[in-house]
């Protein structure tokens, strides 16, 4: 059987329908016969269950379409996973930022239930953070390997509150603050800052988010001098990190640094005292809205926390409100 | 006992050199009496060795100096580890890229033999990565905390020779390379490219990088295209990238991608056989010389390393050569 191109379907006739799509899912009817997908299209050449498109063999017809053969490994391989897949446009109204509908195991495109929405990228394409959340993405990398990433939106709450003093002296040291004979509770139960010496809890190092958080109430300290130094050392993304402490500050969850981690902030859900801490639960990493990926940090970042046992959060600040997404590696 | 500022050093008179250097290693003596480096000053200040330095106290003689803070933390941090130690300036010649010379255990500046060469780095502070190869950097985060990282400059070399056809055909693929029904030994024992399915090792799909390195010779495929396509896809960093793939081949290592790590490359340096591989030994990243680093980049690359039992090595390249350099977690 020959296929033919037709506008931006490839046409198949004879009881192509029967064949293809009754039981295997492929295309979309045309009475007996079947318009197909380029993707699909390619798959039953791959399988030579087809043996041309407009006469060209597979090598030939993945070379004559932009992206298609990095599609194509995509399509292959969730079939070789046993999943029916759909091209997005033919199963999402509108729809524009994912490539394929994946099916559950069992069902196909007769059903009307849907496992996975799979974006699929290669390893060298852009990826703002604003495509994550819903897709699952496909990731091909220059070896033709593929990753697959899950993103979620993320509900990020905890349960840590404390009651603190007020008005404890503070001193501005460089791009950190100093607090000596701090109160027992600030660092013991609300877990702020760091002591400078384990032996002696008494002197306390914070970072300028803490202090920035605390100044002007629990600190005798100008805020406004600490959101100055801030902005010095880190411009506006001072803000968007204050701005995510604080929320999750509010939130009942404890940001500590993920500077070994490599990310703004590692976090504690449910902070009694620090001498009883648990396994501190995500990574988060701060970004603005219009934030884009390059997809081997995304790698990177999911690869890392999975290897830590925590859970890789993306924190997207606009406006002054943020937006919760975790990314994990995914086996469909 | 008061300090009081004179050029760049602060003195202690009296008998300063019987109590602090004698003993305990700091400062350079001025007959009985003491020259200390600012770091040295602050550290006798915080074990109250002393009252204050022209009047100060601790933390306003720390806010007096930019940076004195940072450094503090560290001198003090390498103190409490049972080290001594003398700022580099005193100890080796025109020296500027570290700060401290930090000596055996057990032994002091009345010995010549150096431990670490610490580099002081903030986490806001660039790191270039010319900087990298000779020193321990101690980079402390902005809550406090340190994280030493050593680099070592590294010899990357190993054992993996194989024959190899030639002429094989092959098809460029938009940024990949096909290669139809390949001979066995290309993926099985040289570890080129990647079966399109895993049940049939026929049809491999080779990355732009080992399509350049075999095209021309191995496989008969236009080299100049797949460079343009490399340098269209990727730019400059395509041609850093190939050089360092090609060195490694040279040099008896297979570089594998690195995607699923957020490296360039995993690499293997005794392949005979695909079905017997080893454990990838390095995670390598190419960079240009003028490669500036943020230090959580390096905390990220260190520590994703160290939880795959990986070496993590930096690849520079500049005018054709590339030096590689390892980062390591370190506990002094």
């Amino acid at each position: 059987m020959h296929g033919r191109t037709s506008g931006e379907t490839v046409h198949l006739d004879g009881n192509a329908r029967e064949r293809f799509y009754d039981s295997r899912g492929y295309g979309v009817p045309d009475g007996d016969e079947l318009d197909l997908a380029p993707v699909e299209a390619a798959h039953l050449l791959w399988r030579e269950d087809i043996e041309s498109v407009d006469g060209q063999d597979l090598q030939a017809y993945l070379a004559s379409q932009p992206g298609l053969a990095v599609r194509f490994l995509v399509y292959k391989d969730l079939r070789d996973r046993g999943f029916y897949l759909a091209p997005a446009e033919r199963w999402f109204d509108g729809e524009t930022d994912v490539d394929f509908a994946v099916f559950p195991r069992g069902e196909g495109p007769w059903g009307d239930a849907v496992e996975y929405r799979v974006r699929v990228v290669g390893e060298r394409d852009d990826v703002p953070v604003s495509a994550l959340g819903d897709a699952t993405l496909a990731v091909v990398d220059e070896e033709s390997e593929i990753t697959y990433l899950g993103t979620d939106h993320e509900d990020v709450t905890g349960s840590s509150t404390t009651d603190l003093p007020s008005g404890v002296p503070a001193t501005l040291l460089g791009d950190r603050v100093a607090v000596p004979d701090a109160p027992d509770g600030l660092y013991e139960r609300a877990f702020y800052g760091q002591p400078l010496d384990r032996n002696d809890g008494g002197d306390l190092q914070l970072s300028l988010l803490e202090a920035a958080h605390l100044a002007g109430d629990v600190l005798a300290l100008d805020r406004e001098a600490v959101l100055e130094k801030g902005h010095e050392v880190e411009g506006e993304r001072f803000d968007r990190r204050l701005c995510v402490y604080t929320t999750l500050r509010e939130r009942g969850v404890v940001p500590k640094t993920g500077f070994k981690f490599g990310a703004d902030f590692r976090t504690y859900a449910d902070v009694e005292s620090v001498d009883d801490l648990g396994h501190s639960e995500l990574l988060v990493r701060v970004l603005p809205g219009d934030h884009v990926f390059a997809p081997r940090d995304l790698a990177l970042d999911v690869r890392l926390a999975h290897g830590v046992r925590k859970t890789m959060v993306y924190a997207v600040v606009g406006g002054g409100e943020v937006e919760w997404v975790a990314v994990s590696r995914l086996t469909p």
